[in-house]
C-alpha cells in the first residue's frame, strides 16, 4: 500500500489507532483455527461513526478495499482480508458504547463494537434479558453478530439476530451515513433496507450501531437430558414439547451418542448425565417468566408422560444451576471436543424439522459411501432445524486423506440438504468458505439479484471484496 | 389500451379470466371507502405462477404497467391503478391453493390468493394456529398481507407478516421466477431478498406463494377491559404485564373514552363492559398453551394487584367466549363507529412504547391548535407502539372545512412522531396516500437506496408504478 495513502487513512483515526507494524497487525490477520489467514498493511480503529464515514469517503475516492472486523470469531473467513496485502482492516472494537437502554420499551441502542457478553450483563443489571447467546459470546461483537445474522442457542424462542434488531445505523461504501435507527416494532414506510445489511457480512456497508430488542428476564429455568432411540423419537418428542410446553420451551438440542462420548472425554471431570448409554440425546431447556418451579414442574410432568408413552428411554433433570450449566456445557463443548478425534469435515445446515430423521438416515449413507468407518457427529439446534453435521475421520485412518474428501462430502451433503428445501449455510454465513457452494446451490435468479444489489451498493467493490459473491 | 395487446394478455389466462367490460372491471377499480378510484381496460385473473410469469414477460417487452391486486382491502391505495386506464390489473384471487400444511414442522405453503380467514380455518382444522388477524381477514389475501407487511392484533406475541414468513416465490418484472421458498428458520446463504419483497406493495415483484409459520393452538384465552386514568397508567400497566405475564400476554390495546363511547353507540346492543366511565381503557388479551384456567387465573391475579397498587381504576374479565368476542368487537369496531361522527383525519403511526403518554399529550396540543374542539379518537395496539391516531371533526362543525386540514394535521403529527424516532406509517404502508410524507420524512440516503433498488428490480417502472416512490 502507498505510504501517502496509509497516512491519509491514519490521520482520520489518529496515528495511535492506525496499526502499521506487523506485530500489531498480526492478530487481525488470522482467526483462531488458522483456517483463513490474510495480509494487510493497515488496521484502522475508529471510535465514531463520523470517523468511519470519513474512512469510507477516502476509500471510495481511492478505490481502496475495506474489510470490517468485529470480534474476529466468524467461522467462514468473512472478517479477514485476502493475501494481497492491499485491503485495509477496519476494526469496530473502539466503537463500543451502549448508548442507551430503554427498560420500559425493552430496547437497547448499542454500537457495533459492543461485546455480546457485555450487552447481556448490562441488560441483566436492568432486570432485563438479551437472549442472543453463542459459544463466542465473550469476544464476538454485536456488529459482527448482525453482519452474520448470528443464531446460537436461543433462536427457538427469540429468533436470530435479525429478529432481535429493530433498526440500524450503517456507513455506506461512499461514506454516507444511513440513519435507520428505528425504535419501533412497526414501520411500513418503504423498502426494508435494514434486513439487507443484516447477514451481508460487511459487503454492502458497515453496521455502526443498532437498536436491539430486550426482554423481561426469565425467573427460572429447567434443563434436562433425555436419552432416546432415534431422531424419529426426537422428532416425536419435539412435536409434543411444542404442543404441551408452548412458550416455556426455549431450547431443544439433539446430540448423537458419539457426540456425548466425545464431550465427556473432553471434559474429564464431568460424569455422564444418564446412567446408561443411549443412541441419541436431547437437551431440553425451559424458561419461565413466572418461577423456576413452573419450569421444573412442567418439564418433570412432560418427561414422565414421554417415558410412559415410550417416546424416550430415560431422562434426568438438572438439580442445580451448576448442573444446568454442565448440561449445556456438554452440548457446547462438542466442537472443541471433536478436535481431539482427528480431522473433521463440517456442515452447518438446516433442513425442515419434520425431515430431520429421514435426512440423518440418508446423509449417513453418503458419509459411509465416501469414507467407510467415518464417525458422524451430528448435533445441533434441532428445534430450529439447524444441525452441525460434522464428520470425524475413521479411527486410525490418514487425516489428510480424509480431509481431502471435504469438498466432495460437502457437495453431496449440501445437495441432499437442498432436496429437502433446506439451507447449506444455516447460521455461519458464506464468507470465503462457501462461495463456491453459493454459486452451485443458490438459484441463478437469486444470484443475479444479489449481484445487482452488490453493484448498486458498492459500485467499486471496495466493501469486503471476495466475500459472499 | 391497444386491442391487440389486450388480446395477447388475455390469451395467457384464457378469455374467461380476462375481464374487459366495465361491469366486470368496476369492482377492481375502487376500494370500499371510495378514497381511491382508478381506471383500467383489463383485469387478468391468472391461476398459476407460470401464467403470471408469462404475463410479466409480455408486460416487460411491451412496457405495460401491471398492478397486482389481492383482496382489495388496503387502506393506502396501493392495490389500485391510476386513472390513465393504461394499467393492467393482475388479480391473484385464482392463485388460491394451500399447497401443503406441515403439522410437525409448523409451516404452511400457501399461494398468494388464499384468503386469510381460510388459512386460519384450515390450519385450525389441523389443531394448529395461524396468528395473523385483522379486521379485513374475511377478504384480504396472504399475498396482500405480505406485500403490505400487515400487522393486526397479534403482533405483540407473534410479529408482523414479515416475521411469520419463512420463504417466498416471486415473479419479477421481467417474468423470471424467484424460488425462495425456504422451509427452514435459519438460512444465512446470501442477501435477504425475501424481506425486500415483503412490504414493497408489489413495486418490486409479484409475490405468488409463501411459506408461513404456524403455531401450536392456544388452549384457552382470557380477555379483560380495564379502566384507568391516563396513558401514563396504561404504560405502567404494560410494563407490569410484560414482566408478570410474560409470554401469556398476547394483546394490549389502548382506547380513549370517546372511542369506547363511539363503539358502544355503533353497536347499540352491547352493554358497557364497565359500570362507570373512565378516561382511558385497555383491553388485555392472554393466551395459554396449557389451559384456559391458566390464562384466567393469571389475568385475575394480575388485575387484582394492579387495582391494589392503584394503577387501574376498575377491570372486568370476559365471562364467556362470546363476551371475549364482544370485548374485542368494541375495539375493532372503532373505525366504522367513528364514521358516524363526521369527518375524520387519520394517522397510522408508531412511537416507542415508553413515549406514548408524552406523545399523546403533545399531539393533543397540535390537534386543538389546528382545530379547536376536534375529538381525538386515539386507539390502537399499544403493546406494539402502534396507534391509530384519528381525529373526528368538532361537533356541529363543517365537515369539508375540517377535512381540508388533513395534510396540515398529518404533517404536524408526523413531524412529532419522527421526533420520537417513530414511524409515520406503522402498518398500512405508503401506497398512493403517503408518497409525499415519505419524501418529507424518510432520510434522503434511504430514499436514494430505495430508488436504486426500484430501478434495479424494475428498470421500466412497470411494477405497480406510482406507489411508494
Amino acid at each position: 500500500m502507498d505510504k501517502a495513502l496509509i497516512d491519509q487513512f491514519s490521520s482520520i483515526v489518529g496515528h495511535k489507532n492506525a496499526l502499521t507494524t506487523d506485530d500489531f497487525i498480526a492478530p487481525y490477520l488470522r482467526e483462531e483455527r488458522g483456517l483463513f489467514i490474510g495480509d494487510s498493511s493497515l488496521v484502522l480503529r475508529p471510535s465514531s461513526t463520523q470517523q468511519i464515514s470519513e474512512i469510507m469517503k477516502l476509500a471510495f475516492n481511492t478505490k481502496t478495499a475495506i474489510v470490517p472486523q468485529g470480534g474476529n470469531t466468524g467461522l467462514v473467513g468473512a472478517q479477514l482480508p485476502d493475501q494481497s496485502g492491499k485491503h485495509v482492516i477496519l476494526s469496530l472494537e473502539r466503537l463500543n458504547a451502549i448508548r442507551s437502554i430503554d427498560v420500559e420499551g425493552n430496547m437497547a441502542l448499542v454500537e457495533a463494537g459492543v461485546i455480546l457478553k457485555k450487552l447481556q450483563i448490562k441488560v441483566e443489571e436492568q432486570d432485563r434479558y438479551f437472549p442472543l447467546s453463542l459459544g463466542s459470546e465473550g469476544s464476538c461483537q454485536i456488529g459482527g453478530n448482525l453482519s452474520s445474522n448470528a443464531g446460537g442457542t436461543s433462536v427457538l424462542a427469540y429468533g436470530n439476530s435479525r429478529e432481535l434488531c429493530l433498526g440500524l445505523e450503517v456507513v455506506l461504501a461512499d461514506g454516507r451515513i444511513l440513519d435507520d435507527l428505528r425504535f419501533v416494532k412497526k414501520d411500513n414506510s418503504g423498502y426494508d433496507l435494514k434486513d439487507l445489511f443484516i447477514g451481508a457480512e460487511g459487503t454492502l456497508g458497515i453496521i455502526t450501531a443498532a437498536v436491539m430488542k430486550i426482554f423481561p428476564k426469565p425467573k427460572g429455568k429447567a434443563v434436562a437430558y433425555v436419552g432416546l432411540k432415534s431422531p424419529y423419537k426426537a422428532l416425536e418428542l419435539f412435536v409434543h414439547a411444542q404442543k404441551k410446553l408452548g412458550s416455556l420451551l426455549t431450547g431443544f438440542e439433539l446430540m448423537a451418542k458419539i457426540g456425548m462420548q466425545m464431550s465427556l472425554a473432553y471434559a474429564s471431570n464431568i460424569r455422564p448425565p444418564l446412567k446408561n448409554d443411549h443412541e441419541w440425546y436431547v437437551l431440553i431447556d425451559l424458561s419461565s417468566t413466572k418461577s423456576e418451579d413452573e419450569a421444573k414442574h412442567a418439564l418433570e410432568e412432560f418427561l414422565n408422560e414421554a417415558l410412559e408413552e415410550d417416546i424416550i428411554e430415560n431422562a434426568v433433570l438438572a438439580q442445580s444451576l451448576n448442573q444446568q450449566k454442565i448440561f449445556w456445557q456438554l452440548r457446547e463443548d462438542m466442537s472443541p471436543a471433536q478436535k481431539k478425534f482427528g480431522g473433521s469435515i463440517k456442515h452447518d445446515i438446516s433442513v425442515p424439522i419434520a425431515s430431520i430423521p429421514d435426512f440423518i438416515v440418508e446423509a449417513e449413507n453418503i458419509v459411509q459411501e465416501l469414507s467407510p468407518g467415518a464417525r458422524t457427529v451430528c448435533f445441533g439446534h434441532m428445534g430450529d432445524g439447524n444441525l452441525h453435521y460434522n464428520i470425524s475421520q475413521p479411527v486410525k485412518s490418514d487425516r489428510q486423506a480424509f480431509l481431502n474428501l471435504w469438498e466432495d462430502m460437502n457437495h453431496r451433503i449440501h445437495t441432499l440438504v437442498m432436496r429437502y428445501h433446506g439451507a447449506f449455510s444455516a447460521e455461519h454465513g458464506i464468507g470465503q468458505l462457501k462461495r463456491d457452494e453459493l454459486k452451485a446451490f443458490k438459484s441463478p435468479v437469486a444470484l443475479d439479484l444479489m449481484r445487482g444489489i452488490k453493484k448498486l451498493f458498492d459500485p467499486y467493490n471496495i466493501m469486503n471484496p471476495g466475500k459472499i459473491l
